[in-house]
């Protein structure tokens, strides 16, 4: 597991099979490359510090040992480092780097039939008795003596001596010593003949981001709710910064901040006639005030923007804006651009539609447009202006209603110049669509989370999500409610279905959002029956919060934010294991770090109705946990203690008092032998 | 399923993503496409008539309807035809077509946003009410016009009334019957507008053999040990091959024919010492007589050669010869060409050694030597050489200890000029290595039936060679037995042992073979315990074999022969499925032809000693039986006829009288309202 780069250097031989004199004797095939997403195509992705391990089958004909290295190289560097690859059995090599840096590194593997290795076996099958000893000893001398010549200085003395002692006076066991000598094989290896290199045929990318791509923690609001009167500016958000920072979040995330059109303006709850105090919704954008680039009026400024941005990061909150690339009718695109939209038989430009539905109040760009050049440019150019103005976090509205060419230019040219950039791809829709937006370039990807209730839904989406080969691209963030999404277990679950629901999300995935403060304040109320509206949604109206009312769920949240920080196996997502409890309403679960320093395990009772108890059982051998002492189940959130024994334990969790455990798994208790308390 | 190519043909669309004026508005995005082999490195195989089922994934961005096709042609062809692919669900597409040539074909998958079927379902979900009504129906007019002038002639006038109806004073119910007509849907498809066509973005290859690639029945033998007198002549062949032809097989494979070297040649039982009578290995290739495009003189001659494949040929027989890349040190080439050898320090030539074993009497080639390509040209021209005498299938010895990239050019070189050519892969090696064999072109490769012999062992391999991804390129041809290995089941087995790997060879592969006499008499004695050599090893001496002989099993393969023929559900690979049975000394499988017009149920006592019986479970349902009515099994081997009924049925198999059923699934049994015997 050994991470230590040579300090010798190599193209990675790219040439293809049979070309040039030596294309023939390129006798070392290298196929089944992972990690890699389809044929190479789409980079995958990791965070600073964090490892790559790679995976080769590589073989040559006939009985001739090979030799194996993974090269790696930031994108931006034209020297390759080079590690040695272990043969696993079955023609299968690993090794393994870690990125050190933001950007992008490359990686591929070569391989050469190793004709040094190869003498070396065979003279070890060779009897003393062989006549033919003298005759192979001078062979691999010649093979030492070559590679002399390609060494320098001590090394190429030393190996210059190497061949002399094989074929000299000395007696036939210190020839096989000679033979048998590591340093000599490091050697050999260094400066091996690689004529006959094989590379494998493509460079395969890996997009290294920084550590908030995999580990965060998002929160929604309006800022116009944070007002004291009609509607809120940034300048009134700062208790509201203090309220998020104080729950622990990372990121706190707006809905989009422009000026919002008139014409067509839906008032509260959606309807179609709105009052003329009615606010109307963030995502109509663009007024006579300006589009994307602008600051909507009554919010304030861009310098009270760019003053609240600084603020939050102040508090150690980083802003994430809304992107969402639609216009209202009075956006100035309509006018400026018209060639953008796509135009009826009558002349009016074309709304949206989802007939029988019509969204009057908003114009889709028309993709297809003669234009499409100009439309792209522009459209960068938004997030280009927000980046300019500090936020380096964007959530990305509905992603799949745009061309994937257009996502995968923009996300490949923003983050070339600036790879801290973050994208979180909002698209619930079909899942190979999904796929598509995360391969091309989304940071994050928005879920099925929000519809996944039951113990089954949550172990079958997880393990595919943790599991399956769309990890190396797919980082799901998730979120139990959005603006547009109060699912029925929220409405009729109560209180306790919020804490089941949060520590899900919290626990489940190293990145998790809510939409607040209608979250923490349990808010259940949908606009009717068997719709995931909320009733007076702050889409279309300004809401007051009671953020000290005595039943907010803000110290729960604030709790398990700190769990997730001070844990370490809650930061990322491919350690998560299921655990059988013989009762269908509870499930249980556990995340490692890698090292298995930090072991949480996870019991949440799924129903927020009812008291449910059940026998976990644990893998004790996974967790390296014997079986002939107890162990001590550590529970963060409550900091009560348990005495656990072998793999089968009980449980009983009630909603009211606490749905779930968040347990830490500490691994001995104190006998009369031990000195320390606990390891 | 019908496969009805239109005549219109389109040229693929294989432009990268964001090229030109519209890469940015191509909108499609296809992959996943299946089958395919290592990202369509290597192609799939087929023989004619065969089906090739093309599945991919393909969507768009957004709500809009999408068209795929799958696009196919042969590859001399410039044009592709086209067939509409049909959604499956989850966003994968089908289509399938037939290949009807030998040959190399090509296909891919294209598609479009489809604006008339957006349309469409568009104006399906819009209710009578609609304002917009008139303005949809002028923009489907519009998209109906543009497609009129696309075509021609007839279709053009309707597309043209068409749009003309869709405008007109026609009441609004006409016009919905316009836009829901399917001839103008599929008129609308034909002449589709494909601006923004997306094509996959690669084109992938069938290698079209003839049938016997796939069903063929392999007949080994030493046409030296058909003499009357000391060395048999092939003049002397002609009873041998009527012998074979009797027993139903289709080809008959020969151990090298050339002339056999004298330095180092090996004696009977492979001594180092032989006597001067004894006739060599035929593997120990080349003589001052010769060496790979000569026949031994003591066979006969290159015109005799002749006479022999023409002899075969009449009675529907195909000789296969074996090419062995290897030389004796008697080998012409040894003195021509020395650069095609390595050579050791003191000027002698390597001979083939796996220390502490010497194997003086062979020469390999270098394939590192400088001369590699006048020595793969030569190579490549004894394949031509045999070739031109009238061979069309050839036995490779170890191709896994010569270059790969050597075997892909001379195959596929050889394949383009004579695509009915078939190679079967001798490759006894690592799993990696012989699949990578089988990529790179060999038609048919040998397998590790041999060493599988009990149940699981079966099933497991059985299950990967036919349903793994293995299946589009690896040809399984199974032997019980070569002239290398007599495994110890045969060995210890008698009689019923050779009944039983004959069984399960030529019914769990299509294609099989057996090295004889030897197998069909049972010849079951090693050279020594623990060895797999025969004793008295054909290799190296002349066998006189009492074919005659009445305990001989020629009878029985020559039954198992025929039903294979008439059964064309034995006669490929990929329907086969496994049966529990509650003893794990039975095994029991099926083989279905395409239609379920054929169904064979193999039933076999796999412990050779032992009477075994047991339960055999059906799943009724694959095979379109119900549980009201018996069915009838017939018994191919005996002819006895037993009704069985529902799922669970009784067998009891004596391996001495009988090891096996090979039942012919006959679906119905008469009742009194029957009017025929039997469907």
């Amino acid at each position: 597991m050994a991470n230590t780069a040579t300090s010798k250097k190599t193209r990675a031989a790219t040439e293809s099979a049979v070309t040039g004199s030596t294309g023939g004797r390129r006798r070392v095939v290298i196929e089944n490359v992972r990690p890699q997403i389809d044929d190479g195509r789409f980079p995958i992705k990791r965070v600073v510090g964090e490892r790559v391990v790679v995976e080769a089958d590589a073989f040559g004909d006939g009985h001739d040992r090979i030799s194996c290295v993974l090269l790696y190289r930031r994108e931006q560097d034209q020297d390759w480092q080079e590690l040695p690859m272990r043969l696993l059995g079955n023609d299968r090599w690993r090794a393994e780097f870690r990125v050190a840096e933001i950007g992008r590194y490359r990686y591929s593997v070569s391989a050469w039939v190793d004709h040094y290795e190869t003498w070396r076996h065979d003279l070890e099958r060779r009897p003393d008795t062989d006549r033919d000893l003298p005759m192979v000893l001078q062979m691999g001398a010649a093979l030492i003596e070559a590679a002399a010549h390609r060494a320098r200085g001590l090394e190429a003395r030393r190996l210059q001596a190497a061949a002399e002692a094989l074929t000299g006076e000395a007696p036939l066991v210190e020839k096989r010593h000679v033979a048998g000598d590591d340093e000599n094989a490091r050697l050999m290896h260094r400066y091996a003949e690689r004529r006959f290199i094989a590379g494998y045929e493509r460079e395969l990318t890996v997009v290294v981001d920084r550590e908030l791509a995999r580990f965060s923690a998002w929160y929604e609001f309006f800022p116009r709710s944070c007002g004291e009167g009609s509607h809120g500016r940034f300048a009134d958000c700062e208790p509201m910064l203090d309220y998020i920072a104080g729950m622990g979040f990372d990121v706190v995330y707006l809905p989009p901040i422009h000026p919002i059109g008139h014409k067509f303006r839906k008032g509260r709850n959606n309807v179609l006639t709105p009052e003329s105090h009615d606010v109307g919704s963030p995502w109509a954008i663009g007024g006579p005030e300006g589009g994307h680039k602008a600051v909507h009026p009554e919010l304030g400024t861009l310098e009270d923007f760019r003053r609240f941005v600084a603020s939050a990061r102040a508090r150690g909150l980083e802003v994430a804006l809304d992107i969402a690339y639609q216009c209202s009718p009075d956006h100035p695109y309509v006018h400026e651009h018209p060639q953008w939209f796509r135009h009826r038989p009558d002349g009016s430009i074309q709304y949206a539609e989802n007939p029988p539905k019509k969204y009057q109040d908003i114009y889709p760009f028309d993709f297809e447009c003669e234009a499409w050049e100009s439309l792209w440019t522009e459209l960068k150019s938004i997030v280009e202006f927000w980046i300019e103005q500090g936020v380096r976090i964007f959530r990305v509205d509905n992603p799949h209603t745009k061309p994937f060419p257009f996502w995968a230019w923009l996300i490949d040219d923003v983050k070339r110049a600036y790879p801290d950039v973050l994208f979180l791809a909002e698209a619930f829709t079909r899942p190979k669509i999904m796929h598509r937006l995360a391969k091309l370039g989304f940071t994050q990807s928005y879920t099925y989370f929000t519809w996944r209730n039951s113990k089954g839904e949550l172990i079958d989406y997880f393990t595919e999500l943790t599991r399956g080969q769309g990890r190396e691209y797919f980082r799901p963030n998730v979120w139990p409610n959005t603006p547009d999404i109060l699912n029925e277990y929220l409405q009729f679950g109560g209180r306790a279905a919020f804490m089941i629901r949060l520590t899900l999300a919290a626990t489940l995935a190293a990145s998790y959002g809510i939409y607040g403060p209608a979250f923490e304040l349990a808010e259940g109320a949908a606009r009717e029956p068997g719709s995931e509206e909320y009733l007076d949604s702050e889409k279309y109206q300004v809401r007051r919060w009671q953020l000290t009312r005595a039943d907010s769920l803000h110290d729960f949240v604030a709790l398990v934010n700190r769990i997730r920080r001070e844990n370490p196996a809650l930061q990322s997502d491919w350690d998560l294991r299921f655990h059988a409890v013989d009762n269908d309403k509870i499930i249980c679960f556990s995340k490692t770090a890698e090292d298995l320093e930090d072991i949480v395990l996870v019991v949440v009772n799924l129903d927020p109705h009812h008291r449910q108890s059940g026998w976990v059982e644990l893998p004790l051998d996974t967790f390296n946990i014997g079986t002939e002492r107890p162990y001590q189940m550590h529970d963060l959130l409550t900091g009560a203690r348990y005495l656990w024994y072998g793999a089968r334990n009980y449980v009983e969790l009630d909603p009211q008092s606490g749905p779930a455990h968040i347990f830490r798994l500490r691994r001995r208790v104190r006998r009369e032998h031990d000195f320390d308390y606990f390891l």
